[in-house]
């Protein structure tokens, strides 16, 4: 059965199935595959299933967004009720509450089928570090599963639920969904609450989601995102981030990483999949710029080099110096440098991380997102076993930067390796351009399978698009109002021919009027800027009656942000139209 | 001689004199002061003043802002060639580079006068913690100067230079101006760059302004907040607070701090004085609130009772353990516990200050800003000497929190108390309301000095009015938009009698205009709300045409942001006018 939030919803409506025949039939499957995957630290009991169900009970399934959408909860995520053991039998308490993700969920509907396995304390990128088992991969027994959220990751996967929360502090989210031909969301830091999760570094946390398609990702964060004051690094979703727009990218530029940054690991077809990927992006209307990696490669080192281990050691070390043996000894060893690090050292690492984001913000400028491989090259169980450091560590090359920098990050199937296993892509982009990401995601997965619904409306970037036809022409007199606030010139063009160009009267600066009309309008030369949404409510602010900010037509029939005219304003102006445009205006008066 | 900007620049038009001739009577000046105030550590030799005199030669005054205008560096900030010793004769070093604000500054044609003294390693708030003596008041001897900007709040005061630049990390750029009668901008974190600046926390310094005049303060920041590559704290400055707009504030609404958190340790007359100032915001227009200021006070504590002694510690540490007598004994002291906290202390304590952070981020919400004394109560020097640490913490009772919290504050001189020492208030808001504040600070000096410039145009907010007359009125179909993006409801009105009101064709939503005309209009039921200036950039994305935003007029006559209506878009639209308003037309349908 599909278990698509859409195709769910569909099948409900059409009473092909209940909550509760489907969450019974799903416990069943899971606890079939359990023996074979140890994705279930704790699945939940029919006894324990059924209030959440009974909850649905008469109720209207059009009344609630997920309405018996059943899904899985990482066993470091407290799910009331039920153990929290972070896969640390040791550690493990009985939380009273749930977390606060888990209480968004619940009450838009959707039925948790239960707690799934992990790395212990969320430490590792992998899979197999769990007293509860090691998790294979989904497709291919002898590669691992990826992790730490191992056994959300194959919940979904295997198809005994539509979504799963993970958890990511350096990949935990985007590994597994790379291996696992899933959709991978680590959405801006402080967009899904981490009140009520096991912190593995507090400061750099983030709860994840795992489905199918971007178009779900979408539809949980726009649903999830919200400020909760149970949690201190909680951060408000700006309104262009809320998802209400999805889909369909226009034209964008990503960043590519030079060739000296990628690493494959000796893995031959890496680069190939990779090189596809880019011609991919690049069908979909995005432009390839070159970028320098290595300072985002610098500050992933600061993670396990520096003093971050004091932030997981603050969870985990009071257990550790207790009983030792309740750790398992590659965690033990990840934690052994904490004690000795110095709160000057502390600051110190924060100040040089400081400095690698300045580097790496700035190296963003002007692009939409960035383009890189998930993980450099997929690694066997029994190469893990042989090397489980370093194997680890390799698969975080291209994911361990994300959450110290403070970036979205969506991981993205892309391709089919030749032994079958699932490889994918990661796009990054600036802090709250999820929903950004999301719908080049989704037109990446349209592309692949074209069965997948079309978005109705362009998904909105954290950048807005303007087009002025006067003073604010590049050159001209009031143009540094758009330079001030970060404004960049992306197009030089006409209107469709359906305006009229006036000289209002009065100034100085001189200023032009452009009126839409239903007849005997022309094409107005015109110039289309970018610059941050947030500036643009500013920019409003500073237009001066009768001027405004309405939605222009392009001659190739696009509609975009730009200036309009009250008619009542025009009293005195001088029709200018037969100039085609402002420039040709203040040519002809010189 | 009046040095202040509008006034040194008026007497260099009308040849009233030349910098070299201003400059060298000034160094004249702080020559023979110095003896008593000990404000400068180092004061510029002729020569040294020669290079930055000549550069002057033959240039156009009007071309450069900051023509002439002599100015002094707190020596804990570079200047080239000249030793920075923050007061530490043993630390000092000979920069070859300037700070990057003095770099500004020279390149807008001020000159330096020389570099100041401070309590040592800027660690201390009184002025008199250094060997190159203490500095005391420039009103009232027998008091402190404050510090630690000891040295260049007296530059200001005692009338040897335009403006000074201090530093302030826990209240060193306020409390000196508080007891000087000068206006000190703490601006936000990273607005002016630190890069060529001694760190004291390097997480919390910022650079400061003393000035006479919150116009002053408000010019300087225009033109220097600016984002620097050299500083990795640095951030961009939103379009709102440039500054382009200054003064005069609308309707606000402050925050006053309960009774029972009010601090005057003491002095009876602080809490009269303080009850002025409630009396003379609330004359401009403001709307006094309460507010419970105790969670600021706690994250104040943790300032030096917490981990932050290991940054500064990270500067001044590695001399004290060589040659401890070259620290003085009260700094050695302040930094004596910094080697025993642990990173774990240190992420913990960021884990607190964070959880304060939200608390007080929620208590600023609906809030323009807060009104707090900016000191309790001014201490002798004779006090000092008998209680060294213990009345330093007094008076930063207020002004501890503010760089922990990341917020903007200027401390504004309010008052003169009964022996004649001046006595002053802070105004603090979220981080990137500076231009407001100084916006208010302006209005309640010009309240006192009725001869102060009046500004032109109001202070931009961070916040946003919109006019909304249909679909987003309060409750109707399209007013979660507003409510989404944070907005709040802040009046019901009418616009002015010149608009006429249609229902447009087409819907649903069904969608009015708002037309403005010349004559025959009528005056129609509008709403005004106020969001972040941020979401209204998206906001205005989502809006299609025929509507945008421009300037609406209301009953009043104030005109504010709001919807309006190209004429095209009439055509089949129904005018409603003689309804008066959307919801009486909603009404009609029923």
């Amino acid at each position: 059965m599909n278990l698509q939030l859409d195709a769910l919803r569909q099948a409900y409506r059409d009473g092909q199935t209940t909550p509760r025949k489907l969450l019974l039939a799903l416990r069943e499957k899971a606890a079939a595959l359990n023996p074979d995957y140890h994705l279930f630290i704790h699945l939940l009991s029919v006894e324990e299933l059924e209030p959440y169900l009974a909850n649905l009970d008469g109720c209207d399934p059009e009344s609630l967004p997920l309405y018996g959408v059943p899904f899985a909860i990482k066993d470091n995520i407290d799910l009331a009720g039920v153990p929290t053991t972070a896969a640390c039998p040791a550690f493990a308490y009985l939380p009273e509450r749930s977390a606060t993700i888990v209480e968004q969920l619940l009450a838009l509907g959707a039925i948790p089928l239960g707690k799934t396995n992990l790395d212990q304390f969320a430490t590792g990128l992998n899979g197999s570090r769990s007293p509860y088992g090691a998790c294979p991969n989904s497709v291919l027994p002898e590669y691992p599963s990826g992790g730490s959220s191992a056994g959300s990751s194959l919940a979904v996967a295997l198809g005994v639920a539509s979504f799963a929360l993970g958890t990511d502090t350096a990949g935990s989210g985007r590994v597994p969904a790379a291996l696992n031909n899933l959709l991978g969301l680590k959405a801006t830091k402080g967009l899904i609450s981490t009140a009520g999760v096991v912190p593995a570094c507090r400061t750099l946390d983030c709860v994840t989601t795992f489905t199918a398609t971007a178009r779900e990702a979408s539809q949980l964060l726009a649903l999830t995102a919200r400020f909760d004051p149970r949690d201190e690094y909680s951060r408000s979703n700006p309104a262009w981030n809320d998802g209400s727009a999805f889909g369909a990218p226009k034209p964008f530029r990503f960043g590519v990483p030079r060739a000296q940054d990628l690493e494959f690991f000796g893995c031959p077809e890496g680069p190939l999949l990779f090189g596809d990927a880019i011609d991919r992006l690049k069908a979909l209307g995005g432009e390839a710029v070159e970028l320098d990696l290595s300072p985002f490669l610098e500050a992933a080192r600061l993670l396990y080099e520096g003093p971050w281990v004091a932030e997981r050691y603050s969870v985990a070390g009071e257990l550790m110096e207790q009983r030792p043996e309740a750790v398992l000894p590659v965690i033990r060893a990840v934690l052994a440098k904490a004690p000795a690090v110095t709160g000057v050292q502390a600051f110190r690492a924060q100040y040089r991380l400081q400095a690698l984001k300045a580097v790496c913000d700035q190296a963003l400028d002007g692009l939409d997102c960035v383009l890189t491989p998930t993980i450099g090259r997929p690694v066997t169980l029994a190469e893990l076993d042989a090397e489980p450091v370093l194997r680890n560590a390799e698969l975080g090359y291209y994911t361990n930067f994300m959450n110290l920098l403070d970036y979205a990050a969506v991981a993205v199937p892309s391709a089919v390796m030749d032994n079958g296993l699932p490889w994918g892509v990661t796009l990054f982009g600036r802090a709250f351009t999820d929903q950004y990401l999301l719908g080049l995601a989704d037109a990446l997965q349209r592309q692949q399978n074209p069965a997948l619904p079309t978005p109705v409306s362009p998904a909105r970037n954290d950048r807005a698009r303007l087009v002025v036809c006067g003073a604010h022409l590049d050159g001209l007199a009031l143009n540094w109002q758009l330079q001030q606030r970060g404004a960049r010139l992306i197009e030089v063009t006409h209107s469709s021919k359906d305006y009229k160009l006036y000289a209002l009267a009065g100034g100085p600066p001189l200023r032009p009027g452009m009126l839409r009309v239903a007849e005997g309008g022309v094409a107005i030369e015109v110039e289309v800027w970018e610059l941050p949404s947030r500036e643009l409510g500013s920019f409003l602010t500073g237009i001066p009656a009768p001027l405004g900010l309405g939605k222009v037509q392009l001659a190739d029939g696009r509609w975009e942000n730009g200036f309009i005219c009250e008619p009542y304003g025009l009293e005195g102006a001088l029709d200018i139209s037969h100039l085609g445009g402002w420039r040709a205006y203040l040519a002809s008066r010189d």
